[in-house]
């Protein structure tokens, strides 16, 4: 192309400090070295993953170093390729891949991981694999985000860190395979292995947990909602799950910020049924969990004056609900004794813990995780291509907002209020 | 036998109350009720689980009810049967398991764990599924404890928590394989699947650790010393592992309990080449480690009014040592990114709850356990005695003391102490 070998200039949000809003910048992109490749962004996809990079919180790959191109869902069409550059050439319809395949490390020789090791040290700290930026602005070079730097209309990656995808696919749509879809596809069937006919509770419901819900492995028991009367005015809803904001005071065995499910069916573990192995019908709320109010004998809600009235002792159609403290339960008590899993797959904010009984180890439970679904990115790209085609997974439903690259911050309001799966940015 | 369907008084080590000495009484021990089976225990282990039961720490089917029978690690040889018992006849040489295995309920028809839900609920309230004792002493009811109550010289377990075996075998030396040896090997080869080549850390060194060890699917590269030249006088070594008693002002990443291994080579994150991915060479303590010194140029040792140097900053042939914060790291995080598996055995003390990172879930580690190995307890018990005859695994070296049953209180402080990995009591 005309562009080979010189600097573009174009469009870019621009991350110029955490917790700031993207701006639209006029970028210079320089022409890939060795080994990489230069891509035009068609279309990107907003993800959790950028905004937690954005707030400063991120780690790993994930770790924002300022100012950045933020990024990581994106796919396009290759411009041009740096010397050596073999797996694609210009004209080729790829999507960029935040998690190399370089097929020569030991992570990519295992057919255990997909972790390929080849270029993450420079990917963590915001360049190529020699140690530089392809990006400038206004005289300052920008860091990459993830390797992949979406959020521009040209960026450069690692020809390890692409791959080419056939050219009759909607690129607005097939982005989502760089990251969202794949990642909970793969939880499900590479990390979880869940099979055909399995419970699975899912935390969360954005791109990353919708895609799990999406394997056709399974016939998925996920979460849904089930009405029955209430004594009204009151606020429905049993199946939830959700994060602890605040406890009262004696509650140990929550805290804020846990994972949780809350239970209509409570288990106080000191009433008679409890003790019995015969029955689960804990007797300590459920008197006034019929009435439709807290153990206290009063409610929790309030709408334009009037009180409402807790239904099921959990009320889970509130954004905002509060139930007895033997009513809920943490997530991986959830799980199946004998091999039951919990698969973390959301990036939590750096130096954060989670607490865990040893016991539910010994028991059988199991914890894990994995980056990217587990897949080999690019030898897997195929398989989730075909899928796509074949509709075992759904792509274009989880695209529930499009905004031009002007507009993208729009995509991390919509996110952040929990009103997209996805918002995918035409970056032209 | 002449004894049939009569009580049998017999002497048992009775633990009257949580952490007690155990009391050498003449208890009654009643006949076998329907799918019962009464055993003349022979021989049986002392246990760390026995130890947790005993302090009132116990949880699940470990926790101590009072007064009760203990013991869990037995062997000997049926004495009669209840109604309907089929699996074993009076002369059969046995061992009780405390993992049943009915083969009917849900879980021991998948294969994928060995929780036997038949008798649980009652062995967790310290009685057989009738919800009775087959136990008194001086006209108190005793409790069974895990089922098995292999401290008394007559027991009474379910006929589901029994398995035969075969007469030629040592009963003072195969009772190991009703909990630790079997325990340490099953959780390597059937929870951890470990493979041929596999490094492994193992946490603790008595008769589940050395289980593991001792498996045959894999070249374990363990625990071991390595001795250089150090400056005397100096406590050397530096392959430990061990658990943190305290921490001096300012560490946070690792707290009292942790279990830890402590690192020659620190990591402090901070110095150019902690920063660089081209070395591991930490900078930030070396200087005075190679003194024999913690950072500050001073030791934490003295003997005989000497003072002693460090050695690698490590000195793990003390019992306790001192080390620098940046030279420990926490269990597991020790395990390898992308296929690393932490394995829990040990049980816990009630309530308690371990700190992970979620990131290194992501990151492709796994956290999992078992009980007794994971080994479905009856159908297994001929391939565990295989093993034993061909030396896959061995029982005999295992057993490091032998203890009159009067003298049982002994094979405790033994454990305690760290002096054996296991004592056996002869019963008669």
């Amino acid at each position: 192309m005309a562009t080979e070998g010189k600097v573009i200039r174009c469009k870019a949000a621009v991350a110029w400090a955490a917790k700031q809003p993207l701006v639209i910048e006029d970028v210079d992109v320089a022409p890939p070295k060795q080994g990489e490749v230069r891509i035009k962004i068609v279309a990107t996809g907003v993800c959790h993953s950028d905004a937690t990079g954005l707030k400063g919180v991120g780690q790993g790959i994930l770790k924002g170093i300022f100012p950045a191109i933020l990024g990581h869902e994106g796919s396009g069409i290759v411009e041009s390729v740096g010397p050596g550059v073999t797996n694609v050439k210009p004209g080729d319809h790829v999507i960029p891949l935040y998690m190399a395949e370089c097929g020569e490390c030991d992570n990519c020789k295992s057919p255990k991981t997909n972790l390929c090791t080849k270029i993450i040290a420079m990917q963590m700290k915001g360049f190529m694999s020699d140690g530089t930026s392809r990006f400038t602005c206004k005289g300052k070079v920008l860091h990459h985000y993830m390797g992949t730097s979406t959020f521009s209309q040209y960026t450069v990656v690692a020809d390890v860190a692409v791959v080419k995808i056939p050219d009759s696919l909607p690129l607005e749509k097939v982005c989502l395979l760089g990251c969202g879809v794949s990642t909970g596809y793969g939880a499900a069937i590479n990390t979880a292995k869940v099979e055909e006919g399995s419970t699975c509770a899912i935390w969360g419901l954005g791109g990353i947990a919708t895609g799990v819900c999406r394997t056709d492995a399974t016939s998925l028991k996920g979460i849904g909602e089930d009405l029955i009367e209430g004594i009204f005015p009151t606020i429905l809803g049993h199946e939830g799950s959700g994060i602890v904001e605040s406890v009262g005071p004696g509650v140990t065995h929550v805290k804020p910020g846990d994972h949780v499910i809350p239970l209509y069916m409570a288990e106080c573990g000191e009433c008679d049924n409890c003790k019995s192995p015969k029955t689960n019908l804990c007797t300590k709320i459920i008197a006034m969990q019929m009435k439709g109010f807290m153990p206290d004998g009063t409610s929790r809600f309030t709408c334009k004056g009037k009180v409402l009235h807790h239904y099921m002792g959990t009320s889970t159609f509130s954004q905002y609900t509060v139930v007895a403290d033997v009513a809920v339960v943490k997530v991986n008590k959830i799980c199946q004794q004998g091999w039951g899993q919990c698969i973390v797959l959301g990036v939590p904010p750096a130096g954060s813990n989670m607490s865990l009984p040893p016991f539910s180890f010994l028991y059988g439970k199991t914890m894990k995780g994995s980056v990217y679904g587990g897949w080999k990115s690019r030898s897997s790209m195929p398989r989730l291509v075909k899928d796509y085609q074949e509709k075992r997974i759904i792509l274009d439903e989880f695209v529930t907002f499009t905004r031009p690259l002007a507009r993208i911050n729009d995509g991390f309001e919509l996110m952040n209020d929990g009103k997209a799966i996805r918002t995918v940015i035409d970056m032209f």
